[in-house]
C-alpha cells in the first residue's frame, strides 16, 4: 500500500509527497493520490526528516530510575551489571518495544543499540517498525567473560539479529577497551572488514579510560584502536569526551565517525564536554545519541539536541557555537552518514519523516528550526513515518498500553520496585 | 464551584481530594462530591504541586527566536531593545498569552514576571486564570531612561497592576544594578520596605556586571545592593551566577532568595554556572526560573530542572550531586517560600496542582519524582490546576487557537519575520 501526504509544509511551501515502497517517491504541489492509497491530510504540520539516535541500549528502560545519581562505576557495578545479569529474551524484548514507543513519540526513526539478547531486540526493533543498527555487546575482560571468547560471541550475535532486511541490520559491538582483550579487538577489526560491516564501540567516556590505556597500552585509546586495525570509515565511536587533539587528527584521518551523547556524560558527571568545536575543525562527522534510559533518562532527543548547543555555547563562552541548523543537522543525521540516514526530505529517499504540529504553541513564532532546537520538546511531533508505515498519528502509537504494562510485568519480574 | 479529584495517586496511594474556594479543603479516600461539583476522575494519574517559575519576561515569546546564538549584550541591543521600543499594550498581552499558554501546558502555576506594560502583563494573567508576581521595569541610566525618574516610573507600574487578588500581585523590578543609578536603587530599598513589598532584580548574570561594580563602587554586586538596602528577606536575585563566597555569606545572613536560570545562562553563554553546592551550603533559598522565552527558548520547566540538576553533578563532578528530590523541591518552589508556593499537596494549601500521566511511557517504571526531573518534558501533564479552576484537562489549554492566531498577529505587525 502507498501513502499519499497532502498540504504538508516543507521549508516554508505548501507540497504534496507521495510514499511507494518504502521511499519517497514524489514531491509537488499537484501529485495525485491514487486509488487505495492511505492519506494522511497535514494541514497545519510540517514535514522534516525523522531523528536519529546514533548511540542508545535501548531495553535499558527498565533501569530507569535506578542508581540515579551514582557515578559510572558504581552505577554499573552495583546497579546495573547484579541485574542485567538475571534478564533474559522477554525482559529485553519488553524493554526495547517500551524504548521504539518512547523514540517513535519524539520523532526518532533508526537508532544504533547495543546489548544483550541482541535478537530480542532485534525482534522488537520490527515489531515496533522502526529502523536499528543492532550489535551484539563482545567483551573477554573481567567476571563476564565467556569460556568461547569473542569470535563466538560475535558468531551468536549475529545468528540472533538475522540477514540484514530493511529495518535491521547489524554491527560488530565490542563494548570498551577496557573490556575487550587486544587480540580480540584485532580479530573484531579484521572480521568487520571482511564482512563490510559497522563497529560500534564506547571510546573515551571517562577519564580512566584515558589513564589506563596510557598505562597499559604506552598510547591514548584513539591510537590504540587504531594500532589494531578497528578506526576507519565504518567505525562508530561513543562517547569520545576525553579525544585530544592528536587524536581528532587521527580520527579524521580515518574516516570515523563519533557520537556524542551530551545528557548521560553530564548524568554521569565524566567531567568534561565533547570538544565539538575541534572535532568540526577537523571535519569530522558528529551525530547525537541519547545513551540508555538508565543513563539519561530520557529518549526525546529533542531535548537532548538542545543540551549538546547550549552545552557548546557555554565551553566555548560564545552564544554563537553551535548554532540551531547545525544542531539540527545533527540530529537528523546529516552531519554522519555512516549512521544511515541523509537528513532530508527528498524524492529517492527512505519514507523516514515526522510531521509536526507547527500550530504548537512554541513553534507558533519564530525561527522553526531554532524553535525545534531550542524550544520544542518531542511532543511537537503529530506523526512518525518509518520505511513508508505510520507509526504514529496524532501522537498516539498504537498498542502503547501494552508495551506499558508489558513492560512493568518484567519490570516487577526483575525485582525492581522504584517508589511512585 | 467547587471541585472534586477522585482515584489521584498522591505520594502512591489512591486518594481524593476536594478543592473549595480555591483551595484544597479535604484529601483522603472516602471523601464525598457534593451536587454541583466538577469531577474529575484521575484515574491513571498522580496528583503533584504546580511548578513555579521564579523569574521570566513572559511576553517575549513575541521574540523566541529572534537574535539566537547573539551574545547578552548584542542580542540586547541589536535585536531586542529596538523591537521592544515598538511594542504596545497588545503586543505584550498576547506575548503573555501564549507564555501562559505554554506554562499551564508544561505545568507552571506561578511566574515571577518581569516586563512592559505590566498592566497588559496583569490582564493577561488574569484572562489565562495562571498566578503571577508581576514587576514594571525600573530603571533610569542609559538611553532608555525616562524624565520622571524611578518613583514615578514604579507609581505608574502599581497603577497598571492594580490592587493585590488572588492571582495577580506586584513587585518593585529594578532591573539591574548597571541600569538603576544608587539613588533611585536607595528609594527602592526604602519603598520595598514601607509597601512590604517583594523586589526583583537581575544580580551577577556576568562577569561584567561584576568587574564593572567593583570598578564603579569598590564592592561587589550583592555588596552593593546590601549597602543600598535593597539586599533582604523579600529580595529575588535572579541568576546569581557570579556571586562569590562572601556575597553567599552575606545573601544568606540577609535572607535573600535567589532564582536560578541554568539554561538561559547556558544559551547566553555567560561563562559559569550558578554555584548551587556553596549556596545550599548557606542554606540561601534557591528557585527555578526559565527566563524569557527569547533566550531559553522554552517555558517547560521540568525540561529546565533537569539542565539544573546534570549541570551540577557535570560541574561538582560527581553523579551524586543535586539528586532528582532536591530539584523536583525547587521545581514546586518548596525550597524558596519568598516565591509564594509551599510545593506541598496539602488541606489548606491553595489548589494549584497537577494530575500527571502516570501511565506515560516515559514514567511507567522507576521512581516517579526521578522520572519527572530526568525523563519527563512537560507533556506528561494532563491536568493543571490554578485556584480550583481548571486550566488545562486532557493536555488541552481552552483557547489556545486564538492564542496562537493573535500572538502571530503581532508578531507580523512588530516586522519580526522568521524563517518558516
Amino acid at each position: 500500500m502507498s501513502l499519499t501526504v497532502t498540504n504538508a509544509l516543507l521549508d516554508g511551501e505548501r507540497t504534496r509527497l507521495r510514499v511507494e515502497d518504502g521511499a519517497i517517491a514524489k514531491i509537488g504541489p499537484r501529485i495525485r493520490s491514487r486509488d487505495g492509497d492511505e492519506v494522511i491530510d497535514a494541514d497545519g504540520m510540517a514535514i522534516v526528516p525523522g531523528l536519529i539516535n546514533g548511540h542508545t541500549h535501548a531495553a535499558m528502560t527498565l533501569f530507569r530510575g535506578h542508581g540515579d545519581d551514582l557515578p559510572l562505576m558504581r552505577w554499573l557495578q552495583e546497579v546495573i551489571w547484579p541485574v542485567e545479569a538475571r534478564l533474559d529474551d522477554e525482559d529485553v524484548y519488553w524493554g526495547t518495544r517500551l524504548a521504539c514507543v518512547e523514540m517513535i513519540r519524539t520523532g526518532t526513526v533508526r537508532f544504533w543499540d547495543m546489548y544483550w539478547h541482541a535478537g530480542a531486540t532485534a525482534r522488537a526493533v520490527e515489531d515496533a517498525g522502526i529502523r536499528a543498527r543492532i550489535a551484539a555487546p563482545l567483551f573477554d575482560l573481567g567476571d563476564a567473560a565467556g569460556p568461547d571468547g569473542v569470535p563466538e560471541m560475535a558468531a551468536r550475535g549475529f545468528e540472533e539479529i538475522g540477514e540484514p532486511r530493511e529495518l535491521v541490520t547489524a554491527a560488530l559491538g565490542p563494548h570498551s577497551i577496557y573490556t575487550v582483550s587486544e587480540g580480540a579487538l584485532r580479530w573484531i577489526g579484521e572480521d568487520a572488514a571482511e564482512r563490510e560491516l559497522p563497529i560500534h564501540i564506547h571510546l573515551s567516556e571517562t577519564e580512566d579510560e584515558v589513564v589506563s590505556c596510557v598505562r597499559d597500552h604506552g598510547v591514548r585509546p584513539a591510537e590504540y584502536l587504531d594500532r589494531l586495525g578497528v578506526l576507519g570509515p565504518r567505525t562508530v565511536l561513543a562517547h569520545g569526551v576525553w579525544l585530544d587533539e592528536s587524536e581528532l587528527a587521527l580520527v579524521e584521518e580515518r574516516g570515523a565517525t563519533v557520537v556524542t551523547n551530551p545528557v548521560a556524560n553530564l548524568k554521569l558527571a565524566v567531567g568534561r564536554v565533547f570538544p565539538y568545536r575541534a572535532a568540526r575543525r577537523h571535519e569530522i562527522p558528529v551525530g547525537i545519541g541519547t545513551d540508555g534510559a538508565g543513563s539519561n533518562n530520557s529518549l526525546d532527543l529533542l531535548q537532548d539536541v538542545k543540551f549538546l548547543a547550549l552545552l557548546q555555547k557555554h565551553e566555548a563562552r560564545d552564544a554563537s557555537a553551535l548554532p540551531a541548523d547545525d544542531a539540527w543537522d545533527i540530529a537528523t543525521g546529516r552531519t554522519a552518514p555512516l549512521l544511515g540516514a541523509s537528513g532530508r526530505i527528498a524524492e529517492g529517499e527512505p519514507a523516514d519523516f515526522l510531521l509536526v504540529r507547527s500550530d504548537a504553541p512554541e513553534l507558533a513564532v519564530g525561527n522553526f528550526v531554532a524553535d525545534l532546537v531550542y524550544a520544542a520538546s518531542g511532543s511537537v511531533i503529530d506523526t512518525t513515518v518509518v520505511n513508508g508505515r505510520v507509526l504514529m498519528r496524532d501522537g498516539v502509537v498504537e498498542g502503547v498500553d501494552e508495551v506499558v504494562a508489558k513492560a512493568r510485568e518484567r519490570y516487577t519480574r526483575l525485582g525492581l520496585n522504584g517508589s511512585r
